[in-house]
């Protein structure tokens, strides 16, 4: 069948530079400490974990003197410390645009702004700007803004949040109340431009495939958007999960792959899946 | 009839101050020059007339040496130094909220923010503010915003908007793009309060009436709301504008009127209304 890769898709800058960076250090020590996943693909997690990566949930788990990774979505102040205390050798992947993020929190909080964040309160890039302010709040959705209070807000927004989640946090806030707000657009571009180009697609396609692992956030949102504007979309974490059935009746499919969905998984599911005889 | 008044409605601080300061500056004078109607309400105006109040259009229209009076929606910079260089005396009745949008809207200027004004751009408020900086642009719709660019803004509201409108506003700016904002909460709460009253009126009634001049910007406002909440919502300029045909079928009508009209009016109003039999 006729396959359309989107305009914009796959690994970001600041996936890419974590995984050069762990797959560096792997050369160098053979055993590398990363806190939580380096990104949110089984594929890749896996394949590294064979070089030497070894995947924990917390400080406690890596040993005194080993080498931790900080993968892109960052770390909070306090593991930072933790590690230092424990004399571990600090990778730090953070991506540049989340560091950005982190440091605007917290230069908003010495300013004293109340700083809130505008995303998922369980995604571990917010937990991560948390944990470099004092007493940053997350926005995750209306009910969560009228608990605020009125004060001087400082406020920014998850990286791979939409523009369109990010307008309607502030709207609520408007109407919810508020005195002063300082506001400042920590989106990333990129992702964005993703979006519009996967937007773009699904108009153009009978079926949408959008692939990356089923934890990957960004490749959550990547595909609640296409579902939107074309109905049959469906998110693969890879080949393995495509069944024939899905393309019935379809002539032209449509692929796009989340911030942290690599090129090989991409490459093999277009080439098998323009294969496929409709 | 039964009439239900709204808990909050009528004459604001800002216009009774500038009602105030016209009538002791007229039993002074005797003849005072209003640069544009001192309030949106023709009853208040044919009054003051009556005492020596000329309202003009223009600075042009003031003669030298005169006294002049600055309503409660503001002046531009450029008319007040037209009025100093002609040796007008002036006296400035200002809403202080809307002193302060100037203020605010002319800091912010200065600390290198493009200002933007959410609101009216034909109102006079609007006007008078745009006119206390060098290059503010106003926000009255989401095509305004698609010209306004990527800079750092400053934005205020126009002090008789809705909450939900400046909401909306800053919505449509964060999907089009930014990279920075500030924003101060320059609505006024009082005005807020007035539309809450009136919609928790507008509920509990069979109709509306919703009293104030037709040039009037909050009195249209809170009637094109009330009519969401009632769809029997009428507003009306004063009792002459009644006819009992409005309130076949009605018991009980809920009586408000925008910051710009007198007391006597409603109380005109609420008399003849509670005599209707129905």
């Amino acid at each position: 069948m006729k396959v359309i890769l989107a305009e914009k898709y796959g690994f970001c800058a600041g996936v890419r530079n974590a995984i050069s960076t762990a797959e560096k250090v792997l050369a160098e020590k053979g055993r590398v400490y990363s806190l939580g996943p380096i990104i949110h693909n089984p594929d890749v997690v896996e394949r590294l974990a064979q070089k030497g990566l070894v995947t924990v949930d917390s400080v406690e788990q890596i040993p005194a003197g080993a080498t931790a990774l900080i993968r892109s979505h960052g770390a909070a102040l306090e593991e930072i410390s933790h590690l230092r205390r424990k004399n571990v050798d600090i990778i730090d992947a953070t991506c540049v645009l989340v560091k950005r993020v982190q440091q605007i929190a917290a230069q908003m909080e010495r300013e004293g702004y109340k700083v809130v964040i505008v995303g998922d309160r369980n995604h571990p890039e917010v937990r991560a700007v948390v944990g470099c302010t004092q007493g940053a709040v997350v926005a995750g959705d209306e009910a969560d803004i009228k608990t605020i209070g009125d004060g001087r807000l400082g406020i920014v927004c998850q990286t791979t949040q939409s523009p369109e989640f990010f307008g309607r946090m502030l709207n609520a806030i408007v109407i919810t109340g508020f005195s002063e707000m300082r506001v400042i657009n920590t989106l990333c571009k990129e992702a964005i431009k993703r979006q519009q180009a996967a937007i773009d697609l699904c108009l153009k396609v009978d079926i949408m495939f959008v692939l990356g692992g089923l934890d990957s956030a960004n490749t959550r949102k990547l595909a609640e958007l296409c579902k939107k504007y074309n109905s049959r979309t469906f998110h693969l974490q890879n080949w393995d999960e495509f069944d024939k059935k899905l393309v019935f009746g379809c002539r032209t499919a449509g692929v796009t792959a989340g911030a942290s969905t690599p090129q090989w998984i991409i490459d093999e599911f277009v080439k098998k899946l323009e294969n496929i005889e409709i």
